[in-house]
């Protein structure tokens, strides 16, 4: 077992330029998935990902389409006509499970990527991977499609040495909705869970501490996503003549969002913190210990002039362990160069809110939702709409699996592991909790300044490669 | 005299097909000002209106071309570059001087247009003028072209009546910039306003208060146009991971906008109102006694569940002699379909308020910007930015071209006419006030329900009609 893992990693190595390069393909595919124009495109990717699963020697490869939601409209005619109102992308499944009463590990990954907007601050292509001091930059590079071909690679490092064997049973599930909040593999996992029958979850969809700093991430917030629509005329009106009798849904807009937080960043929604637990004593401690400089990640990481957040509160426990409030965008009315002097008829806020353990997306919906509707401004109507959600997750840190993931960055990267927790959302890993009874090992390669989500999103080539490295051996130590 | 205005009555109401379709002709013509992809659009709608003054008989027709802003840049190699900051759009002048001793009235108007957005609430395109119910429809059927084409085909019918001559010394100066602030045709009353000498202006570019009711307005509200800018991190961040620590631009924004206006509208910037000219209890009486329903004017023209404003005034008084304050829209972040989990670095908001006599633009900003620089939230750092301006004016409705402004349309009409005040800007006749120290006779033909700067703007053509004649029966009373 161990020299199948040792010819396992010299194979990863021999073959890193092969291996980049097909990411590169990968990542060139703009498989966003939020924007309905990309809907090919991320087929494309999912395909992409099965013939390589298939190529390696994974078994039981397919794509799983998950379903496309439908609503009721009438024709011409007055008919009831179906159509989407979602499209759903297709989840992509493979196996290898011939290890007999060995346990199971079941990989997850996403291919699907955020919007690439706004492009003009892009260094390069966004859809064109850009090699650049050791990092690769493309939208998708780290999160995740890296991350998942990290695990791609490692299993065909692990058939390869093992002469088409692998050291320990695999299920593959890569979905194509992470980033419009997975509802086909949340129902495929609710409805076919035995389907994915397996003993550990692996993810790759975190980051690591610091560089050079071997990362497991044991807690993550949930969120919820919503949108606040406000009308006030029923059509735009010039604000010259209606202005003083109309009313103006920014403002109101403005009205709502400044009594959803106070000036020093405190949720204002009653009842809104009320399960909020607080971390262990030790996990305090722990965070305490972490090599964190607040002015540095200020002035690296954020580049504000101060940071924000609630008073009390160090940056680790306000984003790790308190729900937060943002506002994303906010659109309506007139948003181009110069002048217009419209009131517009309507307008919207895109509002989410990251929850932690033991809140829950429902019952902090409900809240907000009371809430907003109880400071509703005069003249206006309001509607509040769930956009996504997902569960906060704390995972424990007392099994074998945890254990196995420990030791195998321990000798890749020769340092201790440190555990910690992410801000973000991975609501497949709640699912996993919840559906499948079994615990998820987040074992991320990513940097702080990696940039999710934003323009010159990268991933760091070595992380990539370490990445693949600590994949066999994890696989390798569970299976021995 | 008189056998002339009547046969210029006459050959006005021959040629009304004619009228409107070149009416149309020149509605084709994409004249938005605002956005720099029509720029040469908008000089296609001044030739079309200078080839027309020139074709009935004015003389000395000429483009004045206004100054292009201009900022510096650094090429390729480092050398400084011109480049255009802001497109000027040409100023259209005419004249006829041959009644000596004669009085000389100023004819003024503008041939730009609004941004026709949002397109799809449209019901026919707005640049393929439609006719429907004795309406016009497209983006400037009222504003202002299909008004200022009442000057042009009124003086047509005059030249054709009077053998070549017209009744009354006339000048016209129609202008390319008023949706934009209007600041080349200000620059050129400025630095050359003898060459508009005269002893009036006759500006067409309001509305009647009501279907029928003849209306000149005697009072305007002035504008500040402003961009609230507020940047927080350097990059976008997601939101997961940053939330809680990062500065949300669009909750900060939201903090400051909430603070300029209490929940009943009242401006709460310090200062602001101090020096608000009441109106008259002539006027306030006039203005009782106007048919006016606020419950048929909330449901029929601006259609919300109610109507908002300050306490304690009316309708009238809100929208004709109380500063107000709206946003346009609020640039920035995310604003497609979908989820999109970013704290963006920076975001926008466009806001305006109205002014009444006594104030002053610069005293409202200057008083605006101290206040918003004072509340500036935690994190964030702002600016606030002048985009345009124009002062607020009262007309003094004691002289002879009031008079006969007001008899021109009695004999249209039948009716008496109406002093009313706008809500809106119109700059030009502050500047006419200030630099030519002529008053202004406001004779518009709009009407309420003709959505100005909003989808499906259109133009009575009845008022067209009328409009024609009653201009020609007021530059004939000038000259008697």
């Amino acid at each position: 077992m161990a020299e199948m893992m040792t010819a396992a990693v010299e194979f990863a190595q021999k073959n890193r330029v092969r291996f980049v390069d097909e990411l590169k393909a990968l990542l060139r595919i703009p498989s966003v998935s939020t924007l309905p124009e990309h809907v090919g495109d991320v087929r494309r990717a999912a395909e992409f990902v099965a013939a390589e699963l298939e190529r390696i020697g994974m078994e039981n490869v397919r794509l799983i389409e998950t379903s496309t939601d439908e609503r009721v409209i009438a024709d011409a005619s007055g008919h009831a006509l179906l159509v989407p109102a979602r499209h759903g992308h297709p989840l992509v499944y493979a196996d290898w499970l011939h290890v007999e009463g060995g346990p199971t590990v079941l990989c997850y990954g996403h291919y699907d990527v955020q919007p690439a907007e706004p492009l003009d601050e892009w260094k390069s292509p966004p859809f064109e991977p850009t090699e650049r001091d050791g990092n690769i930059y493309a939208r998708g590079a780290v999160d995740d499609k890296g991350q998942m071909w990290m695990h791609v690679k490692a299993l065909e490092s692990l058939f390869v040495a093992g002469g088409g064997k692998l050291p320990v049973n695999v299920r593959v599930i890569v979905e194509g909705e992470e980033e419009v909040g997975g509802e086909g593999i949340a129902r495929f996992v609710r409805e076919h869970g035995d389907e994915l029958k397996a003993d550990v979850a692996l993810v790759s969809d975190t980051e690591m501490f610091a560089p050079e700093l071997p990362t497991l991430c044991v807690g993550l917030r949930g969120m919820i996503y919503t949108e606040i629509e406000v009308r006030g005329a029923r059509t735009d009106l010039h604000s010259g003549m209606y202005g003083g009798a109309a009313p103006n849904p920014f403002v109101a807009l403005a009205q709502v969002i400044a009594k959803l937080k106070d000036d020093e960043g405190k949720i204002l929604i009653p009842g809104f913190c009320d399960k909020v637990a607080k971390p262990t004593a030790d996990e305090l401690k722990a965070w305490k210990a972490l090599p964190f400089d607040e002015e540095h990640y200020r002035e690296t990481e954020v580049g504000s002039v101060t940071l924000t957040g609630e008073p009390g509160y160090s940056v680790l426990e306000r984003t790790w362990a308190r729900p937060t409030l943002d506002v994303h965008g906010m659109p309506g009315g007139f948003i181009g160069a110069g002048a217009k002097t419209v009131i517009p008829a309507r307008a919207l806020a895109k509002v989410s809110m990251r929850l932690v353990p033991d809140m829950t997306p429902a019952e902090s919906f409900a809240k907000y939702k009371a809430y907003v509707e109880s400071i509703v401004p005069k003249g206006v109507e309001l509607q509040v709409r769930m956009i996504h959600s997902g569960d906060p997750i704390v995972v424990s840190t007392d099994n074998a699996y945890v254990k196995a993931a420990t030791e195998a960055m321990h000798e890749v990267f020769g340092k201790e592991t440190v555990f910690v927790r992410g801000g973000g959302s991975i609501p497949i890993v709640g699912d996993f909790v919840r559906e499948l009874k079994i615990p998820t090992v987040m074992m991320g390669f990513g940097l702080p300044d990696d940039n999710l989500h934003a323009p010159n999103e990268k991933f760091h080539l070595a992380n990539f490669h370490r990445g693949i490295e600590s994949i066999v051996r994890f696989l390798s130590g569970v299976g021995a």
